[in-house]
């Protein structure tokens, strides 16, 4: 084949004794010292974290992996009861549920933050422009009937801990907080136009911090995929230990069926 | 519903200002300070690894993350050409080839090592009765004209790098080497019977380690999901710049269906 | 490449004005003409059935269609819920639950037929020998206290509507009824042995009709994964028009996390 | 449970001898008479079809069961060498591709057909203002640099057969024939702006018959997922027969990692 045979991946390569991993040798420089978040990172960006942005980008993803009795986690307890051979299929049902509902709503926030930075610069320095982009961007989903991506929430009331708290990590390792200060101001203005409480959630703080750290638009959901695989494996020992997916599904075709 | 209701999950609750996840407040406990192969370590086994432990889980899962352009990354990157819109389906789709063939073999030595634990323990620390157990594992595959799980390799010979770097990460941090010593008898016991070259390779070693880790037989598997979803996000990232699921289709159709 | 290129397939090719589909011009000799669960049938066999075949097949297919709210159903209902946008996304993870706890069962009342027929045939034509070798198998299950496939259902006693309908279709259009006679014999064994009311429920008589129409033992799990597509798809039909999925989500969550 | 009970499905019901789906008794009404085709109307339309209806709908997913090696054929294959022993994973997995590339096609056509319809049906009688909604569906389209969906093929030209064969049974079958009449003009608008060759091709077709069916747009992908389940069983039998994944597998594994 040729130089230029389109069918070519970079990713990995190994000869009888080395693997090398993005231009990492895997058994002199990754195993044993780097862990499994930075190493995600190595496979998004083709680079291993600084130590700053090893804590921030772990704390995004494993703020991701656990949601409790989500309807991923029914999915991938409801798969097994009819599939136990098939560990594989149980977390993809899963992970196919991982769509505009849920984390569409990260994507969303991601994508405003994105196309601020990329339409007008001036709303990172001027808290007047900051008003006026924000308020533009509740307005462009209210005038839609759409809920404005990033904020709300049924039971973290007046403030979502996991978003508080992925922003304070985000600001003390040097993420610029410009995308921060644009969520919140989306909050303040989704408030006033709707006089709900409105507060920022924890997919609007990873969509804010992740575009932060340059993980481009398309690859947002990507964090949410990768963190629930490991969290739907743990719904599935639980399954194993406490089951109830039998119970889920005999309750509801008794109650569906009724005459 | 009374406090006997079946339908109950221990991972998560969460109130207007906490979250708690396996019994660590998320907020408090967990972000920002563990890493996203520990939170797995938490899924799996409801409590945070010791220092030694993260090292070794860690490294055991990203051994599995990457390997190249195989079957299971072709299908993330094929589907991603059909859905371009649904990560979440083409990382899934890739997740569904993680069956008996390749992370099947993990699982093949993971079991041999818990049977070998279960049913006589000598082995552990007599080399005769270490030797007379390995070949009985290898002569039980062999009488079924199978292939002996988690040894041979085609191109990491005569010894795979990542299972030798494992092995060594492993005893370097406590982990009892009795199934290490278990799988590399197989080794020799299956290069006796076979005359062929075969190293324990890199699933022999994670279901060796693993099962030394007391993970549970049937979530060995949930190892290779919760990696490969991780990479199989990377691999989309690389379509997104360099895509070869398009040649691959054009060139597979095209030479199927010559007359 | 060479005319021996081992990437070839003959399902299907094209020129400008012809597309032929297992030797059938598909404008010409399929299309207005042959039914759905005709031209299933010149998928699975490479030709079309003649119209007994037609009438048998078409019956085994539609009876595994539709279930009601099974967890395979709830699957598609809930995955829908995260991910309305991808429609090919639910009935996938759907189908992921047809292994070895439901469709299984069709599956082993096969492989006892396949494997009676192959090992033996004098239980085809005398009683006393078809008495043994239904209690041969009946013997093989209870013994590593399995189910017996085929048998038993916790509605339909003492007899399977759709059991005892298709064997009915089955006879009337000249399938062999030697494994209707194999399957009925099992359960009477079973009966016998266990004190139970068994009745041969619908996978017995599709594992049973099926083999006598000799579909391969590894594809019988194909019919009910086609069939329950079909299924699946209109179960999002109604949940789009009476939607469960929300309610059970809440419900359960509610439930499982209650402190 | 209150007869408001939220959790309710009418699809089927049983009791312990009868089986009743969208209001047919199973074994009286349907097993023996109502084809597989004719079943899966039923599933979407809640009654069975009349013999013209039967015939065009029949005909319609017939003709998107087998399109050849499409990615959804090679993925299901692919996932077959990784997971032999799950068909419903590798079925699965092929049919996670049928998204906004291919499918999506169909779903463009019958979108546009839908909201012409919608907004002004004066196109249904006049030649004119059949131009000039046709050359506005055209327009929006090129405007935005996208593919006008339902027209255009590599090989077919100038004239999709499939597409003409499916436009006559629907003619010769009752079937309104303003879509088909809009699809056409919209292919000689789309010409005439672009100066290429367009045919209306299958996707186009069918997107103008099902929505001229009344099948809701929501549901229109349906049909490409329940015909090409059936159509990735067959590409397993063929696999089981003449493998090619294998193949594929280790040319791109090859040929992508050559320095």
């Amino acid at each position: 084949m040729p130089a230029s045979d389109p069918v070519r991946s970079d990713i990995a390569w190994s000869s009888a004794d080395t693997v090398v991993v993005h231009g990492k040798n895997l058994c002199e420089e990754v195993l044993g010292t780097v862990n499994l978040g930075d190493f995600a990172y190595l496979e998004l960006f083709g680079r291993l974290p600084d130590p700053d942005q090893s804590v921030v980008f772990n704390a995004l993803v494993v703020a991701l992996v656990e949601h409790g009795l989500t309807p991923s986690a029914l999915v991938t307890r409801l798969t097994h009861l009819g599939a136990p051979e098939s560990l594989q299929g149980a977390v993809a049902a899963g992970l196919l549920g991982l769509g505009t509902t849920f984390v569409g709503t990260m994507e969303g926030a991601a994508r405003y933050c994105a196309e601020a930075a990329a339409t007008d610069t001036a709303w990172r320095t001027d808290d007047a422009a900051l008003e006026k982009v924000a308020d533009g961007i509740v307005a462009s989903f209210l005038d839609r009937r759409a809920a404005v991506p990033g904020i709300g929430h049924p039971v973290h009331k007046p403030l979502d801990p996991r978003a508080e708290k992925l922003f304070a990590i985000a600001r003390g390792h040097g993420i610029d907080p410009a995308n921060e200060r644009l969520v919140r101001a989306v909050r303040v203005a989704a408030e006033a136009r709707t006089g709900k409480v409105l507060p920022v959630n924890v997919t609007g703080a990873i969509g804010a911090v992740a575009t932060a750290m340059e993980v481009p638009l398309h690859v947002v959901r990507g964090l949410g995929v990768m963190a629930r695989a490991i969290g739907l494996v743990g719904h599935l020992v639980e399954e194993g230990n406490q089951p109830v997916a039998g119970h889920i599904w005999r309750e509801a075709e008794e109650r569906a069926t009724r005459r």
